[in-house]
């Protein structure tokens, strides 16, 4: 499971979709929420469009992995798909923030096989250019979203691995070298003691 | 400080090279040995050649991070260059066996910021016929080496990372992730907080 935080803005959601399409083996977890749809947006691709009650019910129903309340709209996880997918034996990505990713970690079951990624923006300047050319956003969100930004920041030191997003090839380029990474750690390789034993003569 | 650590013919030193070459940032440990120069070796290059008495010389000096003593001849890790290069913030690349492995990992000074990777080749047919085409070698040492070979092997539990050497390219490209995963790694990066309290607008 590899969970990509940062704040709004970073270029997180750029880089989450230049990797979904360079790597078979990684699909993504489709969040929940109670927020409208954006124009643009597709219910069960960018999320599943719930509302207040369903999510309530989910919550009750022990049906997500993690949910936060941020800005007034609910966020959380669905447990089934993440399953499956492991299960299956995919990579999952997650694109939440640090209350959910602390969630994650703390899952008994699937907590241990989380690599955590935090994507900070260049500058300050840069960050927030980007939080302005979201033109359908009201100047009041635009500083929520700062604040907001500040705040996620703070939560940088949580993360096994820390990317600065000057350019996002290099910046894409990274997250795939630490997939590959994790994918090579002894305690990941399934089956390596037989392979071992193989070669050194004891089959 | 990066390890690679393989049965003599699982394809380490052909790795190292190629990471030499493309990786201005690594720089290689050269060992000292009391074995023989082999055809087409360079002294200081290949090894630091020396003598029983020097070898002896130096150990008692504490002029090794780690040194065994394999196949009738001693082999060590001179400590002065790799202090200087990691001083000078460069990587350091070791092409040394478990045993130095273990004892780099015991350095206190040295030990915590050691990656190891653990070099298999694919299948024991293949060890077999890369052993045998070193036309130098007599039947007796090619015997002692698929022994050693066994031996080595059962130690890559000891490792962070297990590559299986089925490609050179695919091999040097998992290298590659490694390093770049691991340069990635929250607590290898210096001047983070700095950096974060900026964006933060807390400078």
């Amino acid at each position: 499971m590899l969970v990509l935080s940062s704040p709004s803005g970073a270029g997180k959601t750029t880089i989450s979709r230049a990797l979904l399409q360079r790597d078979p083996n990684l699909t993504l977890s489709i969040s929940a929420t109670t927020r409208p749809m954006r124009p643009g947006e597709v219910d069960g691709k960018d999320y599943f469009f719930v509302d207040e009650a369903k999510f309530k019910a989910m919550i009750e129903g022990g049906e997500f992995l993690e949910h936060a309340f941020v800005f007034g709209h609910h966020y959380g996880t669905p447990r089934g798909p993440v399953e499956a997918a492991l299960a299956a034996g995919t990579d999952v990505l997650f694109d939440i923030d640090w209350q959910g990713t602390q969630q994650l970690a703390d899952d008994q079951k699937l907590g241990k096989d989380l690599v955590s990624v935090f994507i900070l923006p260049p500058s300050t300047a840069e960050l927030e250019k980007r939080l302005h050319t979201r033109a359908q956003d009201s100047e009041e969100v635009v500083r929520q979203r700062m604040a907001k930004a500040a705040d996620e920041m703070s939560h940088y030191a949580e993360y096994d691995y820390i990317i600065v997003n000057r350019n996002v090839e290099e910046s894409v380029a990274s997250v795939d070298a630490i997939l590959l990474a994790e994918r090579l750690k002894r305690e990941r390789q399934i089956g390596l003691s037989g392979f071992v034993a193989g070669l050194r003569g004891n089959p």
